[in-house]
């Protein structure tokens, strides 16, 4: 049940968030488009500035790890339904919760905007576990980089931007580099590629700064990093 | 079906949010002395900082005011929530979005907070209706300021704080001090004084930044300025 | 995001109720053409015969205001129960009890008729908002009464129906015919002038008891009293 | 899973309605007292004269009977919302609409007032499927009516009430004086007989308009008709 | 408010399980044609294998009968889930759980597929109260046998299938030959046959085991028995 | 926050599923047991035979694997519910389908039984979570083995049980024995791993055969495997 027209974007929550009044405009333009072209769109929207806000302040109060969590995703459907009451009718008025309300929401057709899901699961992992729930082969990770990098291009001036590479590959690096650690730029954890690999879902890794890359991506070209599902 | 130990503590937007984790363990504090003590109590939270955020970002967005408050009412929520799983088993956890969410939450004999309900209607005028509902007599209102004065204490260096007075007098002093412009300093709209009047709520107005304010309004004392309703 | 086609009618519990079959029947009539003609209609569903028994026993059995409202409100969504399976698939099959879930009915397409939403907020102000919330610039008042009059026209033989005036004329008329006062006929309450005023709507008032006036309103006439919103 | 002092209380819509309000008071505090004395109660309510008006509206306009069974079920919430507000902290604040809802709405151990739940179920159905669900082994059935009687008292002078009876002989009764037609008066229908028959459930039909003999038949005495489900 | 093109599918729980991968893709190849012939559909699966053994497994365990009801209707929702999800974007993703939650999915203009609603009611009644509610004029029961016999064939070799009948003779044959008993293939109980009945619906008994039958019978074929509703 | 008598545990769905009613019956009494002594129990289901064959029905008809995780959990959820209504007025009457669901649940003081939340998410980690949600400091985890062993039993006769060891062993031991794979005996998932860890937790691996482990394990005595958080 592969729908070729079905497209899953996530979207960094440095983007998407009261500080970026002027790019989340730009993301509705891009997505309108898409929508006019015949393109359905998922868009998962990431934690940010004002979700760190709120985890330090429980986390100076004793909440766990798991609270902290919930904390967190309730921050990401903040955006996310910032970025809903936006779109207006083009998407779903409401932030789903978890798959299945997230499938009842693309039931009417609309695009639907959602944050995390469960404590314990990245919005990467969200983004992942929708584009193959909606039969999606494209993932668009509209990033705060440029793309996937050799070495971590924060420590090394010399890393350079892969343009293509596979899954196998993508985990080696990550793993190598030690991405997941604290500070690392959190491109994918394993159960994200874990899901895109068995999904079968090509990842589009792009400079999220600028919206219009989500479009290129769609389109065909390839403004960051691709990353072959086999 | 008055309960004479069932208590609504409205909170400044100010005082429960991401900067102040400090003042949300005082407050939380405050509350078990008083659930201990057999109070059983409401708590509503404001906007805030946070809010403003993201109400400024949907202006820049050309959001409607109607979505501007929504938004809003969410971030309060998100306060809510907040403060709610500091206060762990003493608190009921869920944050409830309508007055029908909100008594049964209410029928499980917890603390239970939340912030706004519904758009047109602000957090004081929430916190005046649970009060109505609950057959609460005394609403604590902690705010940003020291109580009720007879001038707007910002502009008049000899403005007086008031330590008593009536529904009427707050009425005719906010009217003509005309507080409920911007920057004003929003103690309470005529829907709350309605409530407060028709429900005959006493009023005790507090300085928020000190929780233990609120512990000593309950308990008899008048931290503040005292409205009686009639 | 202003959308021409999107309309919101508010109409009076005397219309709305099992006592008027014929004239519900003309309203879903009414509502099916404009349907047809590619409108967009939100309905809002006053209180009336029903409304007052409910209210009148809960208020001889002791319930506070903010108990008696929600009984009102719950009466009131019965009748936008009742009108919305006459409506049969024309209309979303559900009563939308917020703003949020208005939203997400909203996104169907469907024709969608809630009553009231929250204690201390009449039918009337529901109404402005929804109608800011979806980009109506018309929202059309079916009252029990002809429109606006200059006096209050069950006092005074002579009072003079207005045909135009404007927001800042309609509140000084209310106030000073103190409209607001039990027995007033509450057109409009100051929450909805707000909304209405600061949502640039145009309001039209007609009489109810002919949906036909309805139809006439949306289509240009000014079959009652129409006020600007500047 | 028997509990001894777990009741259901099944109340005829005629006395739960806006126009009853002294009976309501006064089943108010016969379940004030019982539930003081230890009883676990969960109560039914049943339509009446408003339930009556919207279906009539309804089916004036054309509804089907199974929206037409949806309107009153909706009639009987209200009437289960206006009971349930009356009895302030006795009472879970909420009404359930399934057998699903009623179980959680259970686990709060407050009393749980419901009214229909599907159609094409009457709530005296709805009443013996909770006595089931909740292990009670004794209906009280309070009703317009003294109890069960021999023949058709509207038309047999010398009808009999029967003090004692079983499941069998209530069924062939009920059968042969056709109170299923239109205009008997619907003490239980094949389906809540069958339900109190499997779950051995005692039923006491009282007549409802003296809230004391719901008292005094959970008390043990018999004030109209038990039928034992042997 | 007769829809011709609106039709309701009841598919026996023998059909639509885990064990029958192959029987649910038929299905789905069949109500896909139907839907793009803009026939609107609505399912109702019934129990099946995994009922029954949720259901044993309750019964040894002392649930009552009400309990043990609520167990297989959470089975048949399962059932219903797994085919709303092979259906992928023509089915509404949600399995509605109420007459009032299949209206709003039906809103959306999808195939809708529920299972059992409340205890009490067979998944046979329920099929038939959406035929009623959505004004279908036919409901194909694809059930585990050919049609209606005259005779219960299991019992009688000479047992003759009745091609053409009408509701009375149904009710008839069903009571004569005690098919509501333990073991009798369980057709249509009295319930469904009132109100199909009173919502003069069609009746097409079929095979399950070849999902074509369904077809065929939405085509004006009579592949089994059909029953008329006067 | 830590709750010393708070305790989570997780069972293997091969125990609580319609083919063991007596292991249901003598968990039903462990718990019992367990929470008239005082501590608060929250229980995790986990998937087994049923769920096994509605994920390889869906993989025959194509379905992705995260719809598969969400027929999976369905069925997870299912048998929680069995259990549930097993335990009667002991447990929350309900299912929860996500943390948040969880926590209100857990407001009412009952035993709390749940599934699986969300695809791509383990039960394992679902009991991790609330672990540390709650301020459990001990995860019972009733399984299908005695223990944790230093190679895997299946294939090596000479495997010895480990009595205690802690999470970096563990790890490292899953991890060479590929546990992971197919085939292996999902004692714990990195993700479970990672949340125990942080959140201080201690696991008793015991054979969930014999309910009465549990009890033991609860009591302080070590029946299988104890593994030390730090």
């Amino acid at each position: 049940m592969v729908h070729p027209k079905n497209i899953v974007v996530k979207i960094s929550g440095k983007w998407i968030n009261p500080d970026k009044p002027e790019i989340i405009g730009g993301y509705a333009r891009v997505l309108k488009k898409l929508y006019e072209e015949g393109y359905r769109i998922a868009v998962v929207v990431g934690g940010g500035r004002v979700a760190r806000e709120y985890i330090a302040a429980g986390r100076k109060l004793g909440l766990s790890e798991a609270m902290l969590d919930l904390m967190g995703i309730a921050t990401t459907r903040l955006n996310a339904m910032l970025f809903t009451v936006i779109l207006d009718n083009l998407a779903y008025q409401g932030v789903p919760r978890s798959l299945d309300e997230f499938m009842e929401a693309w039931s009417t057709g609309k695009i639907v905007i959602c944050g995390g899901f469960q404590p314990g699961q990245s919005t990467n992992a969200v983004s992942a576990l929708i584009a193959e729930a909606i039969g999606a082969k494209l993932l668009v990770n509209a990033t705060t980089v440029q793309g996937l990098y050799d070495k971590d291009p924060n420590k090394y001036p010399d890393a350079k931007l892969i343009k293509e590479t596979n899954i196998e590959e993508t985990y080696r690096i990550l793993i190598r580099e030690q991405h997941y650690a604290a500070g690392g730029y959190e491109l994918m954890d394993p159960l994200s590629l874990m899901i895109i690999k068995r999904g079968k879902i090509t990842v589009k890794i792009v400079y999220g700064g600028d919206p219009e890359n989500v479009y290129r991506a769609v389109k065909g070209e390839n403004p960051g990093t691709t990353i072959r599902p086999e």
